[in-house]
């Protein structure tokens, strides 16, 4: 690890060293969303990361970026509550034009706006995205929205969203991919003007919507890149954001692993440490070493990312181990602080939930699988 | 399986319709106590299973008692509201008086009086119980407590709780297990008057508290049997309490089953069902097969418990092969729900959360493990 | 398990301890047959368990052929040189015509015959049995069978075998399964005569073999019950064969743990017997555990077909469940005896190498995933 | 992975090529050496990749080496027969005079002496290796040695054994591990004239063997390094060790994928390729995944042991994840090829059973897991 990484490490560790974990548990119970943190993290600089320096921004790569995703992580912080920004920029920065970039980047480098959400899913279509049937319109200078949209996180907390819908239909298409368009999306003058959000109770406070568009007005100039090619910009995006999700879970699980060895070293059960017992010690070291693999693959992805390499196996292999690895240290770690692991006040129970998204969103388990087994060994595709 | 046993699996499952899975939602939602589904379990006689019919109950075993608490959870339900009065009921009828039992188990039996907690687990012993500090004084007629004790569970809920309490002082018993005695605390005329409760919020809804003891004064003739035996009494009823959770473990394994199975069929992704696929049925699969081996367990444990014969070992591994198999079963349920497994709506999420619960309440997955290798196989003890 | 199971067991146990471990262990290094021992089970009576008293076998039912099979395999033994004729007796009993029955049985029963081979599974067709290409075509009082089959057991040292040869061509039947046709075949007479025999070198001292059918020609009366229902006729024996194959993966997994529990309670390194380490001593209970639990789904399945219940979910499960069980023994076993596991010497590795077997043949465990997936939780066809 | 490495590679894959699979199934059939294949690596200089310029070898580093040795395993071949004098190399290396470098290093690089034998292991002590009781007495300008080893590997076809001696009894010594020495054997003077070799016939093919010394005599000159510092002088060179065997692993992990994605591509069973299951395919991906994350681990202890650094978590990590893949990969491989998996001819079951060995020896997975534990999480020793 080079030494700017461990700089940028310093800083927002002591950064978020400023939010103990009374802070995050207080908005957990609360179903609230980490304001003061987020905006701590934006004032620093932190969120404008991949934003070009020409645009206000600092300029940094996916490593750096995702350094700053686990530390979040790392820290008792979850990173759902502003991850949004660095998975969404990439598509903003290679397909936004000049005056997008002009207009937007700038005002979100100086915390006056934010990019938090994506709206790509809808409940009929699971991860078959090309079977979206939100569509927007063009009638002169507007495009029109109509559909539905489900798990588009952050839409309350954020100012813009890129959208995603059929601007052709596919019964017109050639390929099932194309006749996709994104859009920017203002997100305060859309809520109540077209767009109806219901937000979705769920396990995590992670707030995440359904979305309904009933003849929601989007200016033309909106659009992001060429009409019909919406879903190639989105999957550019997708092994991005697989590395930064890699970082994240890599963030859990080192606090997991901190967490449960401290209290294994001075937990006493019959008369000595439990950290004593090898059927207490061993799982905590398998999951350690299995997040320092994680971890090597998640570099292993940023590293080819950042120098435009294909990366498409490493970010999705990096995924996999690490929503795995930290999955496995929660467990470690819930299961040997006994009862005081469901107690809100040892913060294990909360991170346990958050973590166990990982392997759900925003792709499965088996999906990266899937991937590896046909793009990777060249299986045959099994669905 | 017996006849009368589906006839009580019949009548449960009827009474727990009743209580569709948006009661138990906002019981969870509110982390609330599920009153009125407690008190039609009580009224339906279910909860007076395990009390001679001479005392007003049904007299029933403890493999009828386990199809009761399957039901409560196979429903949609969870029987940690309630289970502690099978747990403790043994106790109480091994070794309590015949006049503490005219006095209290018709009672119980009627509904009047709940018998649903236990005191025993303390902050500095774990599941070292001779460990525990809390001390009963023999002064006149009375016992007078003082200590601490925490994960005691429904104090809130209970009227009587089974306390555990040392009366001769470590250092002064020739074997550390004996010099503890139990009691019948009533806690009306406890909680205010030298017993304090202090709510844990936790992961779950389970209402579970720390207690402070500051000279609580109990009649003497709430002793139950001899004194410093007490130890001794708490562990005969161990293999009935994991022979119980083995049952309500499985009660949840079907549930996720089921309500996977069903997503399974109907959800529709990449034009097929999503339990068309191997990595989504195999999973399933799998946790439906182990399902059913904790479950021969399981009802090899009743036999032989409701037989007299010893039964430590079979009751020790079905707690053990149940309480993986729910996860197993949770774990496949909320993958393959996709993001709707983390939505409250689904109730996956509430189930999920419940059922981790079992590897380490009353006794972690290690302490069975330890037990088997020690106990059945002859290893020597490793702590 | 009740006393007369108990005395199968002791005696069959009696006769096995006979034959200790250098015995096995020499005909394994040999790659030879273990005569002695099979006749000695002969001679007993054991190999005609299934044979009806009427016919000069004992008449018992599977749970006690099941037991037999058990103790061979825990004994240190491998049913694998005599299994066959437990297997296929069940086809010749309920599909076989009275003179068949009056020619063969009496003869097997004292062990003048051996019905040790099935010839079902060719090289092309895996586990697609309806797609077997091997045809049998009558000419006057004479079949003649022309095809190719592999894996098939036994041959050199058994008299009889149990073919499945297609009579009616693939195209020529409405229903895929019907067609094929099962024959009785005088190993002596067919070799060198029309079939020919290849054996497979394998990892595992079990005679199996390639078979090649050149004209071979038997006689028409060798047909067994209805010409082109012989599928149905194989299928009827599955649940059986599947039972039994989990009572020998059962003694696997004892044999596995007497094994290296003993080898754990004696092997000091550091100064105490590794079996004080969680370590080694948590996997071995594991094992144990799954092993008692795949044993009454295994004991369940014979209990409902000796009742002439349905009986397949159970059959299924059992032998997952018991493959499964034997195998993580076998583990646990070959590695907590370091380097001595895989000495030939401590007979570690030949049943670490026989037990593995079992996850493959005669099924695999995938398609006993399929089967519980499809047939018990009502999903659909992965396949 | 620099442009070196990739020569490296193909260079040995190229001369591994000339040694099919039939050459290693014949040698492993027949419990030979692979004496033509050891001799061809030799002349092509790759056994001497450790071996400095200047003593005739080729100065390569630790990352190299690991290169050769997983080449020669992804061949289908077996670095058993070899990789003793890569391990051992380091030892004389670091610790042998300039004398004994000059007597034995070019020799050994030109092919005509092998180092391929390290005599620690004894039959009591297990991995608690200051518990050895062989003893070197100096006697004049001799040391005369007395006493037993065990899982000495290819001490038949080495002329150098590097063996491990206490020179002061435990009793004398201040710490445990000081009074061991180590020693240059010349095996063909000793074999017959105080050293009888025992082969231990066992799992796989490979050359190991009990060693009995009775007053075998060894010139004074054979000290290497310091008198009583041998221990320390073995320990310094396990790190190297680890991160060799973890490129072997990953040389049979790659073998496995390879060979089963290749099987599962073409067999077809119920008319489809069979890797077009998903309880195909995801198994295969998943060893892949974990395959590529050791490897990344792998290289890592390389470039820290290359360039100096403390590389003892990361060797130790290495060796952990790869056995831990490739055995993975093995089960896969194995299971998926059906019976011919376990048929010799498809060489499956060969590498199945050699893999195997990795997770026990040189060291097992628990004193890993124990490593990881105590050193690099700080918990508790628990033996």
């Amino acid at each position: 690890m080079s030494e700017s990484h461990q700089d940028i490490r310093d800083a927002v560790r002591a950064l978020c060293a400023e939010f103990p974990p009374e802070y995050h548990r207080k908005v957990d119970a609360e179903r609230g969303y980490p304001d003061a943190f987020v905006e701590a993290l934006t004032k620093a600089g932190w969120m404008a990361a991949l934003i070009p320096e020409e645009y206000g921004g600092s300029g940094l790569g996916l490593t750096e970026a995702s350094v700053i995703m686990e530390e979040i992580n790392r820290s008792g912080g979850n990173s759902g509550a502003c991850h949004g920004q660095m998975y969404n920029m990439g598509t903003l920065l290679r397909h936004g034009s000049d005056a997008q970039k002009q207009k937007y980047l700038p005002r979100i480098a100086a915390g006056e706006l934010r990019l938090q959400s994506m709206g790509v899913t809808e409940p009929t279509t699971g991860t078959d995205t090309t079977k979206i049937k939100t569509k927007a319109e063009k009638r002169g200078d507007k495009y029109v929205i109509n559909g539905q949209k489900v798990w588009i996180s952050r839409v309350q907390h954020s100012d813009l969203m890129i959208l995603l819908a059929r601007t052709t239909p596919l019964a017109d298409v050639t390929k099932k991919s194309r006749g996709m368009s994104i859009f920017i999306v203002d997100l305060r003058d859309a809520i109540g003007n077209g767009l109806e959000v219901k937000p979705i109770p769920n396990m995590v406070n992670h707030e995440t919507n359904e979305l309904f568009f009933d003849n929601l007005e989007i200016p033309a100039e909106n659009l992001i890149g060429e009409e019909g090619m919406g879903f190639k910009y989105i999957l550019d995006g997708l092994n991005a954001e697989r590395a930064l999700i890699a970082a994240e879970c890599i963030g859990d699980g080192y606090w997991f692993i901190e967490k449960v060895t401290e209290y294994a070293k001075t937990r006493e059960v019959f008369g000595r440490p439990i950290g004593q017992n090898q059927g207490v010690q061993f799982p905590i070291a398998e999951a350690h070493i299995e997040i320092e693999a994680a971890n090597l693959m998640r570099f292993e992805a940023c590293r080819l990312f950042d120098a435009g390499e294909p990366c498409g196996a490493q970010a999705n292999m990096a995924k996999y181990l690490a929503a795995k690895a930290s999955w496995e240290a929660a467990n470690a770690c819930i299961q040997f602080h006994g009862g005081f692991g469901f107690a809100a006040e040892y913060d294990v129970e909360r991170k346990f939930r958050e973590t166990r998204l990982y392997q759900v969103a925003p792709i499965s388990t088996n999906l990266i699988l899937s991937y590896v087994a046909e793009h990777v060994l060249g299986l045959p595709r099994s669905f």
